[in-house]
């Protein structure tokens, strides 16, 4: 694979990527409409797809390019949290989340071309985070930070935040927005079985 | 307490503390002879404990300082992984610690004076790491990076070994150095009894 794409316009994301690769090209997808999954694992994996395939039809050469798509939500008690919508919206977010445990879903479709047809592979990483208790106060002192703003589930895991962070089970960089590790394995699967079928990638 | 000082060198617990003091002073502490424990949480609260009355005695205004101590180990079935001495021993860590999980433990000790007594209050959290299978080669690559040699078991969760970390149980920071959200805790509860107290600090 000649050409890494990575179809996302996080920041973070894209620091996370540099732990794999030390050069990759980036290229968002709008593509996130009409999805029908409800369920967050289902949800994140097609949004994934979505935006990775999206980006690798675009694609003059598909046969050189490796497309990674990803997307992460927020769920507590089964309901979806995204990002918010207003102060007032990411203070009811984080009243929920206080005190409790919540689930970080990330999605990741790989996307790429193997003897002339696409091979796409999709993943979910789950992590669980429990918050210690917040006062309505240090709730609105981190709202007044900007933070919470475009953060799916009204936080940053890797921010001031941190110090409201109990702990976690699972991959720490799946909260932040990439699961590193487990992408790190399915890369070297996915590169196994072009090799057994003889590609030249 | 108009003086938080940071009786640690390490670079990684200045960030850390960073998310709980916009300001504060780093004088490291060389206290780190005749401990006695050796069982990992007692070690690692004896060694905080050490590092923070040694800066704490030092002070000529303990009424105005708080002295923040702290230490980390690794352990992997009973045994205590400090700093590797030279590659080879690196090797040996990390090929023990991979496709199994190990503890990490660290300890922290606040040290101030209330009403002319010092106030020590020490605590430690243990974070499970999980790794997955390395290979020899992916090993010395990692060692070869350099960045394994000052680092106890012999590498840094926060660096490019990110992607042969399976998944954490705990405080993610706890494992990089400083347990924010725990240490934040304490300091609360701290605060509460000086002013029950009824201490001026």
């Amino acid at each position: 694979m000649s050409r890494i794409i990575l179809a996302s316009a996080s920041p973070r994301r894209r620091e996370l990527l540099g732990i794999l690769y030390p050069s990759f090209e980036v290229i968002p997808s709008g593509a996130d409409e009409n999805v029908t999954a409800q369920e967050p694992a289902a949800l994140v994996e097609e949004l994934s797809r979505l935006k990775a395939t999206d980006i690798f039809e675009k694609q003059d050469h598909k046969e050189d390019a490796l497309v990674i798509g990803a997307d992460t939500v927020v769920a507590f008690e089964g309901e979806i949290l995204g990002k918010p919508q207003g102060s007032q919206h990411a203070f009811r977010m984080l009243e929920k989340l206080q005190g409790n445990t919540h689930q970080v879903y990330t999605g990741v479709t790989l996307c790429t071309l193997q003897a002339g047809q696409p091979m796409i592979r999709t993943f979910h990483e789950c992590t669980e985070v429990t918050f210690y208790t917040l006062t309505p106060e240090e709730i609105w002192e981190y709202i007044e930070s900007g933070e919470p703003m475009d953060k799916a589930g009204s936080y940053a895991i890797q921010g001031a935040f941190a110090k409201y962070v109990k702990g976690i089970r699972g991959d720490y960089y799946n909260v932040v927005g990439l699961p590193v590790s487990r992408l790190n394995q399915e890369l070297k699967k996915m590169r196994a079985e072009i090799y057994e079928k003889g590609s030249n990638l």
